[in-house]
């Protein structure tokens, strides 16, 4: 369809990004503008790429022509990397020719779509732990290598507090958190001679893994070694078991022999649902809690309904009409309107419309192909995202809530 | 714990990684091999890593030297990319110095976890599509680049025909399909204008979206065009809607225009259980289907429990005894009993205990960091998937199935 676009003259169209509403997640944390805009700008078909397109025989010649000279030309507008938003409300707008805008839709929703729900599912995750903090131990499960970083990128960014991916750390230049593999222990003829060793090379951070034979074994040698050596154990790890016996009995263990300050760190197939039982129902004296599997693919809700929907051509109002499908027409802008610091309510409305009091969320980041804004470093994210968190009211946040923030609009 | 291992001789190691078996899978298609050890022949340390792990002032300078000069030596054993294998069974062993064998165990799962996942789902979504075609439209929902193109590879060795992403065509290979979006439709004043555009330019290859407004009107639309331009049009696309009613209503209307051979493709959330109902349960008239979302992520099971394990450690046999972690010690080999060319059951054993009659499914691919075996071509890895699921009884082909498949150990 890019080269019948092109063929008539190659109009100018404005295209609206937005998610759906769903059942699972109330509320929604921006991320993947950033990258998707370093990948807008570096979008081009490469030799191979016209070789290609050519030996597969569909398009003319000129038009293929035409690719190889191409660049983004067109103007963006998006809300803040970051920014908590909701179902139905614009968060990236392109305005470009017709062809620039289409030929930039699987890209734009790749990125944000993937990115935004695990920014999304960390935070759910993060506000389930309440004064526990959480490591992101994802990067064996997320799908490849560059899911693993983002994965990475985003628990940070919504609050947790390290991660275990390497990479990552030297990547985004997150803080780092390892503990040590049940195969390390293994390697071992036993258990205690693997803390021996370990202690040996790494006096300074202990977090000794208790579970590998039996817990309530692997925690007296923990203690023993603190006798036997006078060391600090920095934590223990739980992998296995029934999580909420065994931290009870694992704090009541340390605090009887005196390390108090020895903290309980609880791993395996952790996500807001599992922590928040044990956390806000149960009580559980567990520190730390490392989440990776249900983490790294948003397990309860792999994907959402995010989609790129042309709004404007040529200044023509459009929208698709098929049942179920429909959405709002014209370019947009989101005003957010607070009450006693909490956010209160959205109102949608056309771009040119210009309301006051509210806070505008989409700002001009690209003016016809020029960059007009800088990337925040990563901790300035964090703190956005924490503070955007913060002005939610608390009715959004459950984990099981199915409230719909008021979005009005006003078209 | 890298660096105890290589201050204590980094002694010999055998890792052995596995599925655990889950209610949703009762086979697995292998993949990810071929690209797992890619990786590993690449796995370097370069001046940034080491750089950045010397700034983390957490290890002895001696060991980060070591690092510096790391490549793969040892010794790897793997079942053919494409097996259908069962939960358990070793499909990849490492022997190597256990430094070595402990930094791939990330690379190893990430790699193998996922692209299993997704050939298996594929491979459950064919089966479902009886003689209906299968295409990927995954790209906008996959958890980054990286995946959109691993879907597509995974798509088409389990059996889809083609896939949409244009980079997996080129990079592997894999036939190409498109159709309209609806944005294009929408770029015209009507409907039948964007048809009129699209049949100018793209005469022999006429796939034309029809849900756009009104299913019923577009599919009027296109039997208009087809008698205003006496053109053939090679399949409607139905994106939205009920897909039973308005698939066998779309087969009337063309067949009452003479447009008996014209395809109708469904598209819009589907996977193996929503074709299922369609196709086995309701016999809808669709030819093809289009499936992105639930696919790109295997969203019905995005996480399976795919682990790497120590299982000898200087011909010592080692294993977790933790409650519910418990797995065979010992390197492995895996035999294969077929019945009337059916696979009847599965022997796992040692390595070292050859049993007669059985296929071993375990082959040697590296020794001692020499590469000994050479990828498959793309379409020889499908051909030999379509055997091996021929070869699969019926009973573990139904969706709902929670057979076991007869795995003995001989250990």
């Amino acid at each position: 369809m890019g080269q019948v676009y092109w063929k008539k003259g190659n109009k100018k169209g404005i295209f609206s990004l937005f998610f759906r509403s769903n059942k699972k997640r109330p509320y929604y944390v921006l991320s993947g503008i950033d990258d998707a805009i370093d990948k807008i700008i570096k979008f081009r078909f490469t030799n191979d790429d016209i070789l290609y397109l050519k030996s597969l025989s569909v398009f003319d010649n000129d038009f293929i022509e035409h690719l190889k000279s191409f660049h983004f030309t067109g103007s963006i507008r998006a809300m803040k990397e970051g920014t908590v938003f909701f179902p139905n409300e614009p968060v990236i707008e392109i305005n470009a020719s017709i062809l620039e805008g289409q030929l930039l839709e699987t890209l734009l929703i790749n990125e944000i779509h993937f990115q935004t729900s695990l920014a999304t599912k960390a935070s759910r995750i993060v506000n389930s732990s309440k004064n526990a903090d959480v490591i992101d131990f994802s990067a064996r499960r997320t799908y490849g290598t560059e899911a693993s970083l983002k994965a990475a990128r985003n628990s940070y960014i919504s609050g947790f507090i390290s991660t275990s991916n390497v990479e990552a750390g030297r990547i985004y230049d997150i803080p780092l958190a390892g503990t040590m593999g049940h195969s390390y222990i293994l390697s071992f003829e036993n258990e205690f001679d693997s803390y021996q060793e370990y202690l040996s090379e790494f006096p300074d951070n202990l977090v000794l893994l208790v579970d590998t034979y039996d817990t309530i074994e692997g925690i007296k040698n923990v203690i023993k070694l603190t006798k036997d050596y006078d060391c600090k154990v920095k934590a223990i790890r739980l992998d296995s078991g029934d999580m909420e016996l065994l931290s009870f009995k694992a704090r009541e263990m340390l605090n009887n022999a005196g390390l108090n300050e020895t903290k309980i760190i609880a791993s395996g197939l952790m996500d807001e649902y599992s922590i928040n039982k044990l956390i806000n129902k149960n009580n559980c004296p567990i520190d730390i809690f490392g989440v990776g599997s249900n983490y790294g693919v948003s397990a309860d809700l792999p994907v959402m309904e995010c989609v790129y929907k042309l709004v404007e051509m040529e200044g023509r109002p459009v929208s698709k009409r098929s049942l179920g499908k429909q959405y709002l027409p014209y370019s947009k802008q989101v005003y957010r309107y607070y009450e006693n610091n909490y956010f209160d309510h959205d109102i949608v409305t056309k771009q040119d419309n210009i309301l006051d009091k509210g806070i505008p969320l989409i700002d001009q980041i690209f003016d016809q192909g020029n960059l007009m804004y800088s990337k925040l470093p990563i901790n300035e994210i964090r703190t956005y995202v924490s503070k955007q968190f913060g002005s939610l009211p608390d009715e959004y946040k459950d984990i099981d809530s199915v409230e719909k923030f008021n979005v009005e609009v006003e078209i």
